[in-house]
């Protein structure tokens, strides 16, 4: 065995991740060094109670509560803990130490990631964080280096895995979104709360740091306009299907052009969540199950789509070792980290001025007149139609009184939009609303991937 | 502006890649300046003819034809030339002069990889090669670094763009080979001389270059086992489609185990390059056109896949302008570079030596017997038999003779196997070709990806 330079190590949080971290870095340890060129010697492992039963097998005297004194000893310290505190002023100590930092943290880095990455810089200290984006997919690196020289100009990824297990369901089995989720929790796929996950709040973090990279722009959590899927039903999916789309939750980071937002270029970005109907035959579409996808347009590069397990123990376990390999190497061959691109600084715009395609379902009466309505009042509200179809429900499924009675049954209109401009499509689906010929508003949903 | 440290940034080559880069080099300055933290002169560019007509307007002054003054010159060399020299020399010339190094280079580095990174390690410089494998697609660092923690398994990747847009057309068309390599010639999917791509040496480059970055291991071209699409007629293509498989020129690498190899673990790997069949649900199987893709199984990450474009020159330019950022980056940071992970120096292994499943389609006469004879022969050549399938075409359609004069017809099996070794496999095909009752071996195919 080469005779390596040896780099301490010191690990904080001993959970999924962080057991399995732990295991490959003992069990792999002559592989580790052959590719990091250094010797990379766990030295402890933070945990706030150090006789927890755990399932790995690993040494007792490896755990400690003293999280201080291993991190000021280390060349590298891995954050897995989660959440913001302690794994903050951790980081921060870690940083000021002269170690490079290893993080899966996305919610620290979505709320606190200028912070770190200016202490790390003051240190010239590197932060890795490739499974805090989209767990075992190599995204980071390739925004971060390979399109470096490009301009990216739209992102749009499948970044939490229980929702596209949920809509992936729903859409092949016809399920509803209660039974299904109720399924995935048993499963596993779900957490009890499934809050985070089934509200965007998640993919929303993800975004944050996507969109950082992607535009070179400290893009604020708050920014991020989040919308859930506990509103998309199994009709909703039925007649996604029926019309060639698939719902998927996306995360879109898009560069627009926005004459409001006072940039020196005109230039500015948007970042949201949403569920979004997608043309089956994009790559996305046929992202399944719980895998997740990252698709990146860039201006030289193209299309590019990124795909993989984006969750789980061991996969996130694979990204972050990549990452302790990467502050090892850097260590051995000297000089300062390179610092996070922020200098675009462009500005963020909220929803209301990005514009996008519609698809709105609506309930109304099977009266004459009534399209002529509805297509006046989008017209009046910059609402520009591109399809319309409506599909009659007989009389006698709504109600009991027969048709031949001269009851008019109810229609359902689906209408697709051209490109139109997220406020003045809600000002519209608001006056549809109090219109008196529109008896429900099922649904509008943007249509993204086109 | 912020004021930059200015590098110095020479130019090799000025053809439908090098001219982009040099294009976007000169209109993208200010940006590529602040992602990179230095300002990028482009000081020259070497060409062997300064004043041939080009499509970019490019100041004359830039080109000159003494590469080597501009080489001791540069910070960062771009080599964009192709071919093994002069882009060799130049190169190490670069490298001895302390440059850093970019190139698109493939047949270069798979034929002279070790040289050149030996070089790049005596001067602490290093080597970027992002276009070389996958054109725009993000799979260098992915692989040197995102998974620098993990065990690839196995790579199998759509890397060659003329060879999947003929397939797929094929696929989708069922058109004849030479009819759309024809097309494709005509709108520029395949050069006039098509060799390169049709039988497959174009992949069997690209191959050795992630073998030998998934694997730690110097893999030379010569141990690449490769075969060409042109043997694949409409036929074939039909009866894969039938089966439920779509075929795909792949380029594969895996991790096995051999006892023959001699290695300390039993580890080796195998590289090889041919048409197989994969499954129509598999995630390679919807790559189209002229599109790449890359799909990584890793030990703990998963499945991994990475699409894109696999050429173009702007395209390609991407991935180059992001290199000669990271190069920028290393050169402000300090520090020498990272060389090439080979240290696992694993044996690569004959085609004889491998398993994979098969696909193999025989014309027998109907007759009482001949899948007896048939069964015989695999299960003696150690080849285990998964499906068989028979279709009997009635003789009126092979001979003129009547069916009903009691000629037996022509019946076409299609055997499916479980995993068998390559040389029993062949040693098994020739002796049915021998048999007497195969009239033909219509195809002998792999299946992958499943």
């Amino acid at each position: 065995m080469t005779d390596y330079r040896r780099l301490r190590v010191a690990l904080l949080g001993a959970g999924a991740v962080g057991s399995q971290v732990a295991d490959l870095l003992r069990t792999h340890a002559d592989e580790l060094s052959d590719r990091a060129g250094a010797a990379l010697d766990l030295v402890g492992i933070a945990v706030r109670n150090p006789d927890a039963p755990r399932e790995t097998d690993l040494p007792r005297e490896l755990f400690t509560t003293d999280s201080e004194q291993l991190i000021v000893g280390a060349d590298i310290v891995i954050e897995l803990m989660g959440g913001i505190e302690p794994a903050r002023t951790d980081i921060l100590l870690a940083l000021s130490s002269g170690a490079d930092v290893v993080t899966a943290n996305k919610a620290l880095l979505a709320t606190h990631g200028p912070e770190i990455f200016d202490a790390a810089d003051q240190v010239g200290a590197s932060v890795y964080y490739e499974a805090a984006a989209a767990g075992a997919i190599p995204i980071i690196r390739p925004l971060r280096d390979s399109l470096a020289g490009d301009r990216v100009q739209r992102i749009m990824g499948i970044v939490n895995g229980t929702t596209n297990y949920i809509l992936d369901r729903m859409d092949a089995e016809g399920s509803e979104f209660a039974d299904v989720l109720a399924d995935a929790q048993r499963l596993g796929y779900a957490e009890a709360d499934p809050t985070a996950d089934v509200e965007g709040y998640d993919a929303a973090q993800k975004a944050t740091i996507l969109a950082s990279l992607a535009f070179h722009t400290a893009v604020p959590l708050e920014a991020v306009h989040r919308e859930g899927i506990t509103g998309i039903d199994r009709q909703t999916i039925d007649a996604a299907r029926h019309a060639g789309y698939v719902i998927k939750l996306l995360a879109v980071c898009e560069r627009i052009t926005d004459a409001e937002a006072h940039s020196p270029t005109g230039e500015a970005i948007s970042v949201r969540v949403y569920p979004a109907l997608i043309p089956r035959e994009h790559p996305l579409a046929s992202v399944h199950g719980a895998n997740n996808a990252v698709f990146v347009q860039a201006e030289a590069a193209g299309n590019l789509m990124f795909y993989g397990a984006g969750a789980g123990g061991v996969q996130t376990a694979s990204a972050v070792l990549g990452d302790v390999v990467s502050a090892a190497r850097r260590h051995i061959a000297g000089g300062v980290g390179v610092g996070e691109s922020t200098r675009a600084n462009l500005p963020v715009v909220p929803i209301g001025r990005v514009t996008t395609r519609y698809q709105i379902t609506l309930e109304v009466s099977d009266q004459p007149g009534v399209l002529a309505t509805v297509a006046g009042i989008l017209s009046e509200g910059r609402v520009s139609i591109a399809t319309v179809e409506q599909t009659i429900e007989p009389a006698a499924e709504q109600s009991l009184v027969p048709a031949e009675q001269g009851i008019a049954g109810i229609a359902r209109l689906v209408i697709g939009t051209h490109t139109a401009r997220e406020q003045d499509l809600s000002d519209t689906v608001d006056r549809l609303a109090a219109s008196g010929v529109v008896d429900r508003v099922v649904s509008v949903l943007r249509v993204e991937g086109n």
